[in-house]
């Protein structure tokens, strides 16, 4: 039982800023004089649609996204993504192309599959996802309708600090759900990037998707109204009741990176905050991180203790857990440990990951 | 600009009971001592688990529902379950029939057009849909894959007290979005019934469902994995992150009907509240209910002034949501009036509409 917070290192759903959720919380009961709360009144009230565009506009300005792309916000995160991309933007006859970088590309291979034929452009599967396939080694096919890849993987803890480039008529579409507004990118290199909002963007129940507009009038217009991207850009978001609490938090979020200073200065302290914990984990050799250096991702910090001892390990979860450590259990299907420090961690909470892992070596070195 | 909280009768989202949001509140940035909150942890942790099963235990409680069913929670709300009901239990070759009772059921008509042929049983469309078909009117195809109902339409104020009995062999399936938990009924009648969450059962971007297990082994393993309910089931909603706020609102609601006795005690106080509401729109002819009077809904209540004065009607909303009374504009494809009167709607808020309505046809009558 903690009276206070903790320091909270999940992979998703994860931490909240703190002033957002006191922000949150001040008007839980009562939205700007509304008399009621955020939750309780119509998506197509003028309070809420001024809420939409706060978090449309915050969205644009953070990204600097040009016209010719839609902000969306749908249902079902990355895992529906996984067929509409295909759904809407495979064409027929045509390959899709994928990048495999561990889990989630699996999955989406999966579902696509179902769709079109899949052609793998590059995989690092026979490293066991330790790495990521540098961009020449990613070879796509010339008619493909699109590129899928995933800008950063939780699991394997690995990410893309540049993106392949494939042919103009070829659109990149990317599955950033774990590392999106935690460092700037040029939208205009992708045709479409989605992400479940549950790791930088706020709750989970939301999925951000920016897509360039033409592109959504690849789909057949037989499919689902729901799962057409058309439906979306036609209505702003607004064609049936969108997740409206979830958008509202997602503009408390956005718009507290704006307060921050725009993702330049965001980047920043992400990159510090990753530099404070490899350098720990690097300082000694008691743990080790097995991502191979220049793919290290700074979202999601994977690592072993003594080259895999499990019971160690264990320990190290569960001593963590209770000084208020929460979250550093590695995923199940990659086991060790993980500290997930997407834009909501403070340095202040690395800072006392370090401090505890320090002290935890001493005892067990 | 209100200070104190208003009374709601918007109709979707909606009002939520007051001790459900101050119980979410005060527990907002510390769940149960785990030092974050609700939203902030992962959906695998044992926290969230018990959320899950407090939520799915209080439905099967509420609705007395036997183990041969499964209660699930997805998202994209009742029109992603216009697509996903006729995707996973169309029949190929066969019909779906439909009861055409207004807007809602004819974009159900619309998506599953897509999947396969549709059957009007009856529609209640020549009469502006301001009654409901008689069950005696229902013509159900001797071979219809399932029939299609709204148990409840919130733009006209109408709802069914009961429901058709199609032969065994062909379920039933219902949207009941606006009326679920607000009365018994036994789900043993029915093969699925869905709702958004956005009315009696907490925020937007939860959706519930209810279905009879065996019927999911009709869909297709091809389809995409988070379209079929099969994948909902064998994973008891946990296939990918669930909007997890949501389930835990959820949660909150359904532990407040059964403190408030159960669903018999919840429809005294609905029948009530609608009795209070209709007595005073029938008491002098300044206002009229459009609605057939057997088929009149305890959810909507939709009404009109000096038959259908639309000047007066305007001046009434206006004049009513400065006096703290919000929500009363009818739906923009019917026009009029409407208190949407939905169980976290107090009885005191009916009687502050009631003495309103009376002196404002005091001053204009």
């Amino acid at each position: 039982m903690f009276n206070e917070r903790i320091h909270n290192f999940n992979a998703g759903p994860s931490a909240i800023p703190l002033a957002v959720l006191k922000k949150a919380q001040s008007e839980f009961l009562n939205f700007e004089g509304t008399g009621m709360s955020i939750m309780e009144m119509s998506h197509r009230s003028k309070e809420f649609e001024a809420v939409l565009a706060r978090a449309i506009n915050g969205v644009k300005s953070l990204l600097n996204i040009p016209d010719e792309y839609a902000i969306l916000f749908l249902q079902g995160g990355a895992s529906l993504q996984f067929s509409m991309v295909p759904m809407n933007l495979a064409t027929p006859g045509k390959k899709i192309d994928l990048i495999q970088t561990g889990v989630w590309t699996q999955k989406a291979h999966k579902e696509a599959q179902k769709q079109a034929e899949v052609h793998i452009a590059a995989s690092s599967e026979p490293d066991k996802f330790m790495r990521l396939p540098a961009l020449n080694e990613i070879q796509i096919s010339p008619d493909a309708s699109y590129v899928h890849m995933c800008s950063n993987n939780t699991i394997y803890g690995t990410e893309f600090n540049e993106y392949p480039k494939p042919p103009a008529h070829i659109p990149l579409i990317a599955d950033m759900s774990s590392n999106i507004l935690s460092r700037p990118f040029d939208i205009q290199q992708f045709g479409l990037v989605f992400a479940g909002a549950q790791k930088n963007l706020g709750p989970s129940g939301v999925t951000l998707v920016i897509i360039k507009k033409e592109l959504a009038e690849r789909a057949d217009k037989a499919l689902p109204a729901m799962l057409q991207y058309r439906t979306y850009i036609a209505e702003n978001s607004l064609y049936n009741t969108p997740p409206t609490f979830g958008i509202y938090m997602l503009a408390l979020m956005v718009e507290h990176l704006i307060a921050l200073g725009g993702l330049k200065a965001v980047e920043v302290r992400n990159i510090a905050k990753a530099k404070t914990l490899y350098d720990e984990i690097d300082r000694t050799g008691f743990f080790k991180c097995p991502v191979k250096k220049e793919d290290r991702s700074r979202m999601n910090v994977v690592y072993r203790i003594k080259g895999g001892d499990e019971n160690l390990e264990k320990e190290f979860v569960q001593e963590a857990e209770a000084a208020g450590l929460a979250g550093l259990k590695g995923h199940r299907s990659a086991g060790g440990l993980r500290a997930s420090i997407y834009n909501p961690v403070e340095q202040a909470s690395i800072d006392a990951l370090v401090k505890f892992m320090q002290d935890f070596e001493r005892r067990k070195g």
